[in-house]
């Protein structure tokens, strides 16, 4: 398939095999406590416990080993100094191939830290996109490396979607599925394959209020670019993407907007209630079912924990 | 069995049962890197996620359900403020029944809010360990509720050993367990349950060096109480019980012992690569295999991590 397809459900069932040696089958927590406070029955699907900490290693790990052998000898390329940055080192890694990670000048030195433990060379440029991309696309030249976009990328959004695969596998008889959307790499790859698996499954995406443009596009039924994030939740900024946008409009993804105060005070309650400590992103889910509870009320809910790489040195409140 | 006696494998295997409607299955997680670090297979059995953030809701629980229904009906009492306070108070609740916790003034008001959470009645006294005792005394006159011990109590003690069953049941073929010490509720209760299982499972405990009175009283062959506890380990400052201290010795329980600094890197480990945070108590247990890798190479290794309820503004680093 071209880089920047949709994945079909044979793409996703052939990422979860490729993964399936090297991903933890991250586990499914409940709370009688949030269960109470929701009328929900809420089934907290961990990817926060995912290898690098997050669920980026699904998309990233599909990414590296579906290269060919000449592709791969080439390595892997990413500007992404987040999630995505640190999951496709550590994915290049398990296959043995080159990872370059351009990072900004100004990035959280642990975050840089845990990228270069990973075995990546890491590439200093300005903090601007445009001198990301500038430096992004020098390396390809001179490397040939293969560059892996945290979203927009067919296999990342195939490995993305096995999440879903392995939560309905744990869970069979869910009635509805939350994640958070930033780019919608996650939303587009779990709803393809959700529905897949059940057709009659309730899709949500929670965002914030304060980057809420795949929440506007899907209102106004065209693509919003003009929305300057501003929002605590740093793993959520990027504009969704095209043919993510397309997916989460043709599955019906109902995009509910939380604040950040909403956000934080769910990530309080998930760390008091389930133990689990997770990125200020990752909260919204909990976030968005509080903000309407009607429509979680007697469900058998799906709720994606995405990541937990906090700095607890800088907690949010 | 009286109160004080040491359960046997079938007052654990009737724990389980009793607990099972009420605890969770807690998940048991790997991380590569960790692997890696201490040249072991190690495997994380994650009670920080159990119900009340800690394994003590298992002994709570089946100490509140092992009433009968008199004795139910008068309630449960102890003057323990940390996990097992907060642990019997969620375990009352499963049953209905009254749960008294004394709490000595200056406890941590999270705690307090939490075990008022659970629908416990809260006492208040003077911080000393005889006003707590007075004070738990006058309560039973009063009620005559019984009272749970955190760590002699036969039934707390075959609670605890329920977690052994488990972990033996999700990863069957350990060659070695490792718990921290405290008062030895978990440790005494473990070891039943692991030996009846497998005789030839290597058991391995946790001390603090500032608390070492365990590994001081196996050494000497008796029971030494003149051990003044000092370290951050507040979970682990109780002196071994008679009871426990004879299971620890009759089942060759090995105890290592590590510094406080040790453990705090340690849980700082845990946190980095296994993406939990746990009380620093619970982080003496990586502290301990960390200290002697040679006892622990190339064996597979089952590790509790305890308790997860750490106050996230008074991190110990």
């Amino acid at each position: 398939m071209s880089r920047d397809a949709l994945p079909t459900i044979d793409d996703i069932r052939a990422a979860a095999a490729r993964i399936a040696p090297f991903a933890q089958v991250t586990p499914v927590l409940r709370s009688d406590a949030l269960d109470a406070l929701t009328g929900a029955q809420l089934h907290f699907k961990c990817e926060n416990l995912q290898r690098g900490g997050a669920f980026k290693f699904r998309g990233a790990c599909n990414a590296a080993w579906a290269l060919d052998d000449d592709q791969a000898a080439r390595g892997v390329l990413t500007h992404s100094s987040g999630n995505h940055g640190n999951a496709l080192a550590l994915a290049a890694a398990t296959r043995g191939i080159a990872a370059h990670v351009v990072i900004p000048e100004g990035a959280v030195q642990a975050k840089v830290e845990a990228i270069e433990r990973a075995g990546a060379t890491v590439h200093r440029c300005a903090p601007t996109q445009a001198a990301r991309e500038a430096m992004a696309a020098e390396l390809q030249r001179q490397t040939g490396a293969v560059l892996v976009h945290p979203y927009a990328d067919s296999q990342v959004m195939a490995g993305q979607g096995t999440l879903a695969l392995e939560l309905l596998r744990q869970v069979p008889d869910l009635d509805a599925l939350m994640t958070p959307v930033g780019g919608g790499g996650l939303a587009s790859g779990v709803a393809i394959a959700a529905h897949a698996l059940d057709p009659a499954l309730a899709l949500f995406g929670a965002e914030p209020a304060g980057a809420d443009d795949a929440a506007q596009s899907l209102a106004h039924g065209a693509r919003i670019t003009s929305v300057v994030p501003d929002t605590l939740c740093d793993g959520l900024r990027a504009l969704v993407g095209e043919r993510n946008l397309e997916a989460l409009r043709a599955h019906h993804v109902d995009v509910i907007t939380v604040t950040d105060q909403e956000t934080v005070a769910a990530m309080q309650l998930l760390w008091r209630e389930l133990k689990m400590l997770v990125e200020v992103s990752s909260a919204t889910v909990l976030a968005a079912i509080l903000k309407q509870p009607p429509r979680f009320a007697g469900r058998r809910v799906g709720v994606v924990l995405t990541g937990g790489n906090v700095d607890l040195g800088a907690l949010p409140w």
